[in-house]
């Protein structure tokens, strides 16, 4: 290769659950702060982890075939539907209802993700390649002010990952080769995936994702083209 | 209505080719530079106009159900290559032919696009509702530094303006009754198709998008929601 740039991306594609945003802890402090205020009684931290639970089964029978694709605030919602009469919730008005399901809008992201994603705009295409729907992508964005060109991920592909279609799709809205993209995520089953199909990969060590006890994807578990543990010493490794 | 803000919408969703940029002089002065610098021989401005007359054509046989969806960009290839030809030009490297095709992600914003948008952001999600693909709209966001929340229009749609789908879809991937979103262009039959979807209608006179001798959209043919002449005056009658 004579070409110096040649193995640089021209893209950076991002997971967003995990690697861009807190979810469990904007999950828990919203729902807490619902249930004080309704004066209703569950455990916020068992709810959230609970919801989240569900979402990889929630997106199984997608996955499958057996179901069309289904944008994932209505899986968010099915589920919550699922967990509030599990918890003996009931009664909720329809915009409690939808104040619940689009907590997912509002999740705060880690504090370097600002930092580190205003260094690397100016020299790659970002954007989002989560299994979030668009207009769940577009509330993190305004909610964090988030520099996302496009809102890529399984909407655009209607597969969810770790589905090949999820990430090929992805590179081909950009028009780029999958060797010009990298995807960016703190789990390392993604980064497997997107290396199936021959992007490049970073992994950023997200250890709290799941709370103080976490015991995946502490570390890299393979040898990705980068591994690190903030955006800005992504940015960083890139010359940003 | 006992909600004020009823009326009001959530999401701005925006024609781009005409209404964000002035599509002509970006072509021509590129074709320009480009000619000179190859020491070519053709009329830039016929080149422009002929390029964009067979815009319209290009996308006929998708709309029409004979051929899949396909990218503006591989369309705007193909219009080239047969107005290269017809002009006499030959032997064009391959990446000489990629530089003239992105030339429509370089295009320029006319220049009350920058302020309108920046006041309408904080308050409405806005994006593109473009027959550009992706990519494209990437690179006219990157050239001009739009704050689009989201690429939406012809390639999430895969449908083309004005068929009803490419509003609809948009419209739905940001959760939005068609009525709670505004379709903002400079073409009354643009508009005229998005009110036929429910959508709201903003139409922002561009008088010289096609040179100083325009005969069509030089105004409002209809009452839509707003008429109006810029992108910060459509600010100001939204309050922003």
């Amino acid at each position: 290769m004579t070409d110096p740039r040649a193995d640089r991306p021209a893209a950076l594609i991002f997971d967003v659950f995990g690697t861009v945003v807190d979810w469990r802890s904007s999950v828990v402090r919203e729902l807490t702060a619902f249930r004080d205020a309704r004066g209703l009684a569950f455990d916020a931290t068992a709810f959230a982890d609970a919801w989240r639970g569900l979402y990889q089964p929630s997106m199984e029978a997608v996955r499958a075939g057996k179901r069309a694709f289904t944008r994932l605030d209505d899986l968010h919602r099915e589920s919550l539907m699922t967990l509030l009469e599990r918890h003996g919730v009931t009664g909720l008005a329809p915009h409690e209802i939808e104040h619940l399901v689009t907590i997912w809008h509002r999740l705060i992201a880690w504090p370097d993700v600002a930092a580190g994603l205003a260094r690397l705009h100016p020299r790659f295409i970002l954007a989002p390649c989560s299994n979030g729907n668009i207009r769940l992508m577009v509330g993190i964005a305004r909610t964090n002010r988030l520099p996302w060109d496009a809102i890529l991920g399984a909407e655009i592909a209607h597969a969810f990952k770790p589905q090949p279609e999820c990430y090929l799709r992805s590179c081909a809205a950009l028009g780029l080769a999958p060797s010009r993209v990298m995807m960016v995520a703190a789990h390392n089953g993604d980064l497997d995936a997107a290396r199936g199909c021959g992007l490049q990969t970073a992994f950023v060590a997200r250890p709290t994702e799941h709370g103080p006890d976490q015991t995946t994807d502490l570390t890299a578990t393979s040898k990705w083209t980068i591994a690190t543990t903030s955006f800005t010493e992504l940015a960083h490794t890139l010359d940003c």
